[in-house]
């Protein structure tokens, strides 16, 4: 046998992660992926759960093994999977996340605009793929579901993928919600490949069950929580005011790569155009805005300073939430203690004082679906078997207000 | 029943951190404590284990919960602690590592000179305590061990103290090195206070044997993990590389708190004579750092770009470890391989090869004790009891030489 | 301070359990109490969930020490208890399942007729009360209810009693079934009383939710597994066939004990009125049912004996599950089958082929509620709050038909 | 690809445990195996850790899963093992505590007299092997270290062999002594085949001495607990008695396999030369010891209820240990107030009061080695490596002196 350099990594999630195809070594060494290790997967939830200071990097790692595990179990059921398929999802998988930004879910409206991680990811695969003369191109198909063996796009994306898996694991693990950790290894021991897709065996049904809630209560628990949606919201209005600033030529602190994209308008089409656009973006991580953010606690502008001086000191807004609107009312009388005792002006005050919705599907009956096979041969969506438990409640979309504001 | 503020923190390790004391609230909330959120407690450990991203900020919570269970177990036996002292002693561990800096022993020997964290520590506690108008008095005196009841300072600093049962449990659990996990809750209900100070009792004795063997494996496998050195050690390199450019008045991108440091000579007499050097030493963590680290990938000075971009990269250095020192021949040879392949001058290959030692003591014979109590009222340490594991072997100290160098 | 008796007993559910009461340490030492050591907690599950071999003994411990745990924090939160309330609630849940008998579901249908567990357990509670000269009068007022502090009772006896919530995490611990593990330490943490009544924080929804989907899936998946129906049902045969060969006079190997109840009728009425009744009842445990189905699988009577033979060697009865009641039909050719292959009469067959029913209610409306205590003060059960997640689907008892037969 | 049979066993100790060979199926249903689930691993343990009940049936299948693991990594790292090796190696473990009787180590020196239970399996392997028609005789061939690739035998049985993997965790585990818990995923990754022999790679030293170190822990803290000790002892003290009264032809209630060992003489010669012997010793488990020693309790003979009565009920002989011998005057004195207590003769009183040693060797130098190789491919034993833990203190061994007598 000739020896192949293998690697063991230490995961406290799923225990040990083995790596061992040159493929996939060169992809995890490079620079674009390692970028990966210094963008936090749960942004600012840290501020609320401290142990919440994993990343993204680590977070694929995890659902790269869990695609090893699912490939090689689906394999002992006689499922039909190549080498080369086997190393292209993997890839598939370990680079799903490669687009996002440091705190993706803020950026994305405020220093890019209207341009999606998953545009970026898209590009920056295709770039990747260049560079490595066409190995990626089975990963694309199956990344894009132009493949196919459609449940190996399934595995990376659809209701019931190795993302998920992963991310709900990792996430209850390190925010230390255990009661949102799931039993992915039974899961995954309960897939099984049936007319060329991803299903769940029929005594699988009351795990998949316990997943589909334990996301309902991760989501109410932890990615919904007030204070982590107050930060998260701090963080949008400082990158919104120091764009704002940036437009009108004043100066701020800020990395290369950050000045890059303050201090010009950049959207989907400067990605695609522009080349060097994308090499900025990779050099973007969370040491640049949170970099910047410190600095910023001093700047002369009042409104940049005190967001940054809270978030940075934790000193976060309070956030009420509704199932109705709020009223207006009641956001002008907000925004008038805050004009009051900062001596601010009504534009400024904007900042400081405002709503927004969050909302809630645990379940997506439209969605890509959860099939479960019955031993008989029949399959039916989770929602539509006897006694179903997600049926009712969880499919339907759930919508909240919400207002923040300074805490006087 | 007055009802008295109390918050819960999710903790993965301890489950639930309870806090409910408003000096401890206030102790908490201060911009000095929400700073070392933003340290990493191993540095760089997390470019080998990738979950090794916690902070400072968690590990001091942790400590502080194990002081809390410590306390009322004690308590529990009959050891006299009043209300005051038990607030003390629980500050006094929060506040156990409010000096450290951002990597803080790469730091302690480039940024500032000659200057420990615990004199830093030292310094700042008594800045709160003006702040706060001496609530810090009897924190200071259990610190410094001036405290009558030793054990107070025992659990706080000593061979047996929360800081390291917290520590290696956290690191532990966040690398995923599982043999590394102590059972802190059964020593800690194995504690006593005897003549007033802190021991164990005998039925203790193997669980005190397993920490410290725990200890010795978390030295070797984890933080003398030659990976582990390496990187650190290309911190050091990089650091001292950026001072010597700035003491030249080379221009370097840098944050203004670690501008204060780079473009100035901070030793031990500035932080005692000027607030300043403290504020500003208050200001750095992690970010700036890695911030800077990231930018001067693309300085022209070739070392320091070559060393930044290869540590942004996980490009990391050689290490070879050896019981005997280096011989001179094999440095010189690597040096000079250095020197042709990236046309460097001898004085700048210094900063790419280079020798150092990594020495370990798991169980410090002269230091402090761990004394057990036995049932007929005996005092021993647990060095010199009947069929010790500790004496002969683990309290010889090892000291490993090592050599750095790039990989060519 | 006096030193009072401590003992701490190794959990591997729960960690430490600590007993420092004297009244605590007389029950647990009584004879009564200690026979649960020999009384499995989950009955043949083991057959299918080898790990299952816990006893109720451990169970009862486990929940004393989260009664422990809730008046804790109840407490904690302002609930006056007194220490006599204290020791009687712990001595309830101590004694709650003091009167289960050896495979207890199987007995209450066979060798003891129309008198549940809880009736027994009324009865030795009176009997040890006598025994500790009414050092059980509040633990008795607790148990049934007549106490004024409404939420003591709820602790021991309802929707959200520390019962359940040690009894669905150690079933989960020891079978393996991961995903019904439940954080009780969270759900403990939430409760609150109210009004005199125990109620849970609103933030703690979730949580509850959790629980009762956890208890939902190990009913499906562990205690209404068709192979632990198909062992239990073959354990009723076993004791129904002997009764009624004992009955006709015919020598079986057996205990005193167990004798005692084989050869006479035993109802309600002779527990109550006849001392010696209870006396031998408390003789009786699972070694010595189990030890004399090991001698009947020798015995002449050959349903008897095929019947203990197929239950040692875990030859189990297929088991087949419907919603709809079986067609006589089928009932008839499996009998024939049997009849022929065993040379069996039609009677005989009949304790070899035969069908029954299970049912489940995961949560129920109309029992005992769970409050939950919203913050503007308003109650209002988990049922009817707003996005309710129990509402709609597990409120509604679900009935499964089955039908038992060799495998031929 | 044709469908094999598969089942997966809930195991929580190792997760999921496979089964998926037909001559592993039978092996597993056969009476003789089945037995097993009837003999507690630990024994009396689970008087001193309630937790402890779980089977050697399930240790077994533990050890059977980490013999799969092992070799599965094995392969991985290229060494040559055919099917037919694999599932022999496979059967060997699940048979290599098949000859235990129920409370081993108390049956082997009182009912079997001079017949170890490693015989007992050698022979119920024959037995086995001819019933399968030889499939057992290369499992045979591993079992006994005749087989030329002495690594499986190593697995099997050795100072790192899966056997001590499982039941220093599964041990640990259940009574929840988690200081006890090893990794042995770690140390499976760490295994390697190098000249035939089993080894482990340089970088698993730390994870080895932390195995050693907790099988000192667990031996200490468990095994030898002196509790432990206590219960063992007396059912020694029990089974010594009743065999004493039945060679009187005393009457005593037992099952007809007990009867059988009771009221003969059983050596090693009548198990070798009748088969009859052996087809008893396999209808022998705990229930039939524990049954007997419950109704004994109420026997005529004093001693023997007393016991019975005593053990059954928890109330132990108290133990004391030392380094030296005990005076023989001590050990007159406690005789003499026994005797007088219960009124009984001198030869009685020898069953209530005793003395004798247990010891411990927690790595034996002189035994088969733990073998490391290292980088440069030398290999040496773990004692003699640097800085060894283990040389000077663990491989002495420890031996200690016990007195037993009634709390009076």
């Amino acid at each position: 046998m000739t020896e192949r350099k293998r690697k063991i990594v230490n995961d406290p999630v799923h225990g040990f992660i083995t790596i061992d195809h040159p493929l996939i070594f060169s992809l995890i060494s490079h620079p674009f992926y390692q970028r990966l290790r210094r963008i936090h997967q749960m942004a600012l939830a840290n501020m609320v759960y401290p142990g919440a200071m994993h990343t993204r990097f680590h977070h694929s790692m995890g659902a790269y093994h869990l695609m090893s595990c699912a490939l090689s179990e689906l394999r002992g059921k006689g499922a039909d999977i190549t080498e080369g398929e086997e190393v292209a999802a993997k890839m598939a998988i370990l680079l799903h996340d490669i687009g996002h930004g440091p705190y993706s879910h803020a950026l994305e409206h405020t220093l890019v605009e209207g341009v999606s991680h998953e545009e970026i990811s898209q590009l920056l695969i295709q770039s990747l793929n260049r560079e490595m003369n066409g190995a990626l191109d089975l990963t694309l198909a199956i990344f894009n579901d132009r493949y196919p063996k459609k449940f190996l796009h399934q595995l990376v994306s659809s209701q019931l993928d190795v993302d998920r898996m992963d991310y709900l694991s990792r996430d209850s693990f390190y925010t230390g919600v255990s009661e949102g950790v799931i039993s992915y290894d039974r899961i995954l021991k309960m897939l099984v490949v049936h007319n060329g897709e991803l299903m769940v065996e029929e005594k699988g049904i009351y795990s998949i069950e316990k997943f589909i809630v334990a996301r309902r209560l991760m989501y109410w628990q932890v990615y919904l929580h007030k204070t982590v949606l107050s930060a998260e919201n701090m963080l949008v209005q400082i990158l919104l005011r120091a764009k704002a600033l940036a437009s009108r030529g004043i100066e701020l602190f800020a990395s290369p790569a950050l000045r890059y994209f303050l201090y010009r308008h950049v959207g989907r089409e400067e990605f695609v155009r522009d080349e060097e656009c994308l090499r900025q973006f990779c050099l973007l991580d969370d040491y640049d805005i949170m970099g910047a953010i410190k600095v910023w606690g001093r700047h002369e502008d009042k409104v940049l300073s005190l967001l940054c001086t809270w978030l940075a000191n934790r000193e976060l807004f309070k956030v009420t939430l509704s199932n109705e609107p709020f009223d207006a009312g009641l956001l002008a009388e907000w925004k008038g203690k805050v004009r009051e005792k900062w001596g601010l002006t009504d534009e400024e005050a904007d900042y400081l004082v405002f709503t927004d919705t969050a909302s809630l599907k645990a379940y997506d009956v439209m969605d890509e679906k959860i099939n479960i096979l019955f031993k008989d041969g029949t399959v039916r969506d989770i929602s539509s078997i006897d006694n179903a438990l997600v049926s009712h409640t969880l499919a339907r979309p759930i919508k909240k207000f919400y207002i923040c504001h300074p805490k006087i």
